[in-house]
């Protein structure tokens, strides 16, 4: 794929800068997006209109020359590197090669994203180039709008997802109850534990890795980062949420449904349907145009008018509605656009979450999430799979 | 587990500062480490003599107050985050909640490890905060040395690792050549990508979670940082890299073998025995009070001596040994101390990995990696797997 750096282009012309340089491995997605190249540690990337690669060292020198998009790929020993180890001392070394690589581009001055590393930041500046932070992330805005192929590459990674939750629903659907209100499956307890990794090997099946993933039951669905952990218990919500990265494509997909094994409680079957209210109303919200602000304030509305707190109404609630209603989703798990009280501007490639949650420890948790991308004239969601909150009697 | 913060201590008095500063998730082990929190999101950690941890927002504030090793946990609503946020662009309104946060405990001038964010650095240095990056990386280097239980999360991950490479020698070893000189298993191409499902399948089963996987074969195996990909050859070297990590404990393995299903060419014979050799005599220079220089220069002279180019003699060859001797290993795959022209002294409680190897695209790769912990006389070498070459027949 070959990015559209316009954006880029205008950002340096409007900032008057003569480069945008970033400093990272290929995990910081804003790195590997300029670059095109895969590497486990840090190298860097200069854009000047073209893209110039630069690594200290010549390991990976062969593979960047085949496989980075870039212009130019150059290495410490082209600029006396050794010499400079031999004088200096490392980090001070490493100062004086990167400003005689950047001098080499015409470069004086560059613009990072926030999250620059600050001693090379620093050293830069005691070498005489002027380095600013990109506060504005011109990078990260730049792929949170997404090409068709990106697109693709999402649709294949939830694909993966959709399976893997069949695999999750189907173990707590099937599962036998025992005395004391725990599901079984073989005879054997089935546990957070157990449900991730048949969640995970069915992930690894088609293609995918990922870093976490949650299975929480109770009141450990109640917090909506606990992953989850012991016996799954029926009549409880189970809220399974999959984020997995496709390893060819690194894009991602997230979903998340809440399953009960039986009869929930009252309040649980409230709070799907309210949830289910919340994402429709979230949806409905959802055009070019629209801002992320509005689509949240969508799903507050549905919660706050049915009498349960939101952050919104109340900035210290640990019951209710206590997290965005979304994020971008791409490279990064959570990206831009943000889906929150400080959204902007939703614009066609945008792809999004939608994801409404109610938690109370004394209750559990219920979430419902599927993504969706931006179009012309609304949204298309990218989402195949049923919502059903009851699994097995 | 507690960790030892004397040097941090010592770091802080000595450079006349008032606080270490991380912001970063817990993905940065120098984050995880100093709060004993683990979060998808950024977060704020201080050290002045205690932990304190600072949230903007509350969303995993419970659970922070539940997990993190910390005095206190506050977040943006303890300092009217949401009046600042209405009166200032967020960024201003960030920098402010924390310089707020930072005058609160007595703090007004921080180190941050090197990769801490510029944007932050910057916006702090605005609100009259004096911050430094420490180019010594102290908690990198306090958490290089291991204590006994870091030690035991380690060999954990291993023991997952060698199930995992034992699965890859067996679908090698126990594979049909066809025709083509190529590797099948049940009629099926024996691909490096199936192998790679297969180690990552058994890793999941053993707890443990992974970014990559190298199997690479013939000339794949000549680039030292390239997956592998394809039917996997007969009479070619098969360089199987796995460095899994464990979910719980969060530390690493990583483990390298050379496998060839038959009769490999002279060449890579040969260089198989250099390559034991080289990490014979690295492993003999492994010591207390030992440079990872001197180690590196030990495997150099193996090579050297057999008229295998080096980096150390050549520094731009793209063929021979061209890589490091090794890493420190625990919570990051590559951490300190390093065992390469660079590296610093030794002491006990490092966890090394010593892996030397050669490469050619014309011939292939061999490598072969153990890692050791340095104890107060020598080394304890923590891989128990078989060398072995040739498998199959």
């Amino acid at each position: 794929m070959e990015p559209d750096f316009t954006a880029l282009d205008a950002y340096l012309s409007e900032t008057d800068t003569d480069g945008y340089l970033v400093h990272a491995d290929s995990e910081e997605s804003d790195q590997y997006y300029l670059s095109g190249f895969d590497a486990p540690d840090p190298y860097i990337t200069l854009y000047n209109g073209e893209v110039h690669l630069f690594l200290f060292r010549s390991l990976e020198y062969g593979r960047a020359k085949k496989q980075a998009r870039a212009a130019t790929v150059e290495r410490g020993s082209d600029y006396d590197f050794e010499s400079l180890l031999a004088e200096h001392d490392p980090d001070e070394a490493r100062a004086r090669v990167l400003e005689a690589f950047l001098s080499e581009h015409g470069v004086e001055s560059v613009a990072t994203p926030p999250k620059f590393p600050l001693q090379t930041a620093d050293q830069l500046r005691e070498q005489g180039v002027d380095v600013t932070a990109d506060n504005s992330s011109v990078i990260t805005e730049i792929r949170a709008k997404k090409a068709d192929e990106e697109v693709e590459h999402i649709r294949e990674a939830q694909r993966a997802n959709e399976a893997a939750m069949a695999r999750a629903e189907e173990l707590i659907g099937t599962a036998n109850v025992d005395d004391e209100g725990r599901l079984r499956q073989d005879g054997e307890l089935l546990t957070s534990e157990r449900v991730t990794e048949e969640i995970e090997m069915t992930l690894l099946e088609h293609g995918c890795g990922l870093d976490e993933t949650i299975v929480a039951c109770g009141s450990d669905a109640a917090d909506p980062h606990d992953r989850g952990s012991g016996p799954l218990r029926a009549g409880e919500s189970i809220i399974v949420d999959i984020f997995p990265q496709n390893k060819q494509s690194k894009y991602h997909a997230d979903m998340t449904r809440t399953f009960c094994h039986g009869e929930p409680g009252d309040t649980i079957r409230e709070w799907y349907d309210l949830t289910q209210e919340a994402k429709a109303a979230a949806l409905a919200a959802v055009e070019p145009g629209a801002t992320g602000q509005e689509v949240h304030a969508a799903v507050c509305e549905v919660y706050e008018e049915a009498g349960e707190p939101t952050l919104r109404s109340n900035p210290t609630t640990e019951t209710g509605f206590i997290h965005s209603t979304g994020h971008g989703l791409g490279l990064d798990v959570h990206e831009q656009p943000s889906v929150a009280p400080s959204g902007d501007t939703l614009e066609p490639g945008h792809v999004i979450t939608i994801e409404p949650g109610l938690y109370d420890p004394e209750v559990g948790g219920v979430r419902i999430e599927d993504f969706v991308v931006v179009t012309e004239d609304g949204y298309e969601n990218l989402v195949e799979y049923d919502e059903q909150l009851v699994v097995g009697k």
